[in-house]
């Protein structure tokens, strides 16, 4: 595992807002729930969150901050979420323009911030399980993948859906739905068991975002929706500008991943 | 049972059309989910959506109309949210000015409709449980209290949680848990269970909306948290017009059910 396992949510913010860290979060805080970030200005904000209320599996709302507030008051009282990513991305008219480690420049007082739930947060639950996560083993960024699911079209927003993918021994995948559908606010059961190519998927290899997985002989490729869904909104919605965080490069908030499951 | 217990959802919205029906819709069209209704103007969406996301309990939506659209189309794309509800209610500036069994004259196409889960879709599953459902043994509508449990404010929105009531007999109690958890977008898990006084309900025998239940010997009051809770909002948040549809009257979408549970 690593060494930030068994830190808690604001030691982590801490050493990331300090940027001593400013790589990929899977498995870090162990057992507390990791956020995706989409900023967009407030005239789209209706539009967004409408978004996400029609695509409830690739955009899980864990929380949504008020217009121009940086502060996730429910989530994680204490953070700022312009500099307690690791990592972020500016997109202008859907162009990935820069990265860069802190927002505070480029926050505006009409800006609003969604944290969307995080396949990390189940990760545990499966671990829990018995069930091995391949890229935390080998230490690299979950690979993920634009599909050929077309997302549910809301105001301005349209695109296709990205997915993660994990590598799960053929007899735990009946397991592998049952533990991550508990959790549908951190994108629940799979949304695809087994050939890539179904989903639009031509090479599981090259991943679109983060790095690819070992799939071992004996085991299935699962798909679970992904956070990362609104980079892909945005490269085909265009808006003037739209805030991200990096793939993998998560916000660790304050609640625990146990709260979030349904039963 | 009754009479419309087995119609499909089309037929009821039909008979809701022509109001033949205009009186409360629990156990009608058995299986298939009803819903709630909130209607806002397009400059209060942003808030009343964020209302939604941050009260998942009392507000779960099962879909949101696009601003100007009454036509529910992605729950029940042959239907008009205008006139298939047996009743509505028209409040100006947080009173309840009128009941009505026809919004046609009254909508604008700056309005956003909201479809918000009821627990009557759950109740399904408690009788196919041998779990005693008190309000349609008896033939009355739901019995609704308003509570001392203040809902999480959002831009304008803010006022206290509406809940429903079933008595449930003591050994149960577990097993209705269980059951209405597996279903978050019609409200999930009961609010609380047990002594009403202490989420601020003096007399049980009189509920602030729909009709009291008889709670016998050996059964506990389970209340869960209620669609009609938008009802109590509008009441302090007084928007200058707010659409509803009467407590107990609802939408019978095209949805299953057994679709909207999570596992």
């Amino acid at each position: 595992m690593n060494t930030y396992q068994t830190y808690e949510p604001s030691q982590m913010r801490e050493l990331i807002r300090e940027k001593k860290i400013t790589g990929p979060t899977a498995g870090f805080a162990e057992g507390f729930a990791q956020a995706n970030l989409m900023i967009v200005k407030k005239e789209l904000a209706f539009d967004f969150l409408l978004f996400c209320q029609r695509n409830p599996a690739a955009c899980p709302l864990l929380d949504v901050l008020d217009p121009g507030d940086p502060v996730p008051r429910r989530s994680a009282p204490q953070a700022d979420i312009r500099t307690d990513f690791p990592k972020y991305r500016i997109y202008r008219k859907g162009i990935l323009e820069e990265e860069v480690t802190d927002i505070t420049a480029y926050w505006e007082d009409d800006m609003v911030a969604f944290l969307i739930g995080c396949s990390f947060t189940f990760e545990h639950a499966l671990m829990l399980n018995d069930i091995p996560v391949r890229h935390i083993e080998d230490g690299h960024n979950v690979p993920m993948y634009q599909t050929n699911i077309a997302c549910e079209i809301a105001g301005v927003f349209h695109g296709p859906m990205v997915v993660s993918m994990r590598p799960i021994p053929a007899q735990q995948v009946t397991r592998s739905v049952q533990v991550t559908s508990r959790f549908p606010s951190v994108h629940g059961g799979p949304i695809h068991i087994g050939d890539p190519a179904v989903i639009g998927i031509s090479d599981v290899n090259q991943p679109d975002f983060g790095e690819p997985s070992v799939i071992k002989e004996g085991e299935v490729p699962v798909f679970w929706a992904c956070g990362v869904t609104p980079q892909a909104i945005v490269m085909h919605t265009k808006p003037d500008i739209a805030i991200t965080h990096a793939p993998g490069h998560m916000f660790i908030t304050d609640r625990r991943d146990q709260k979030l499951g349904v039963l």
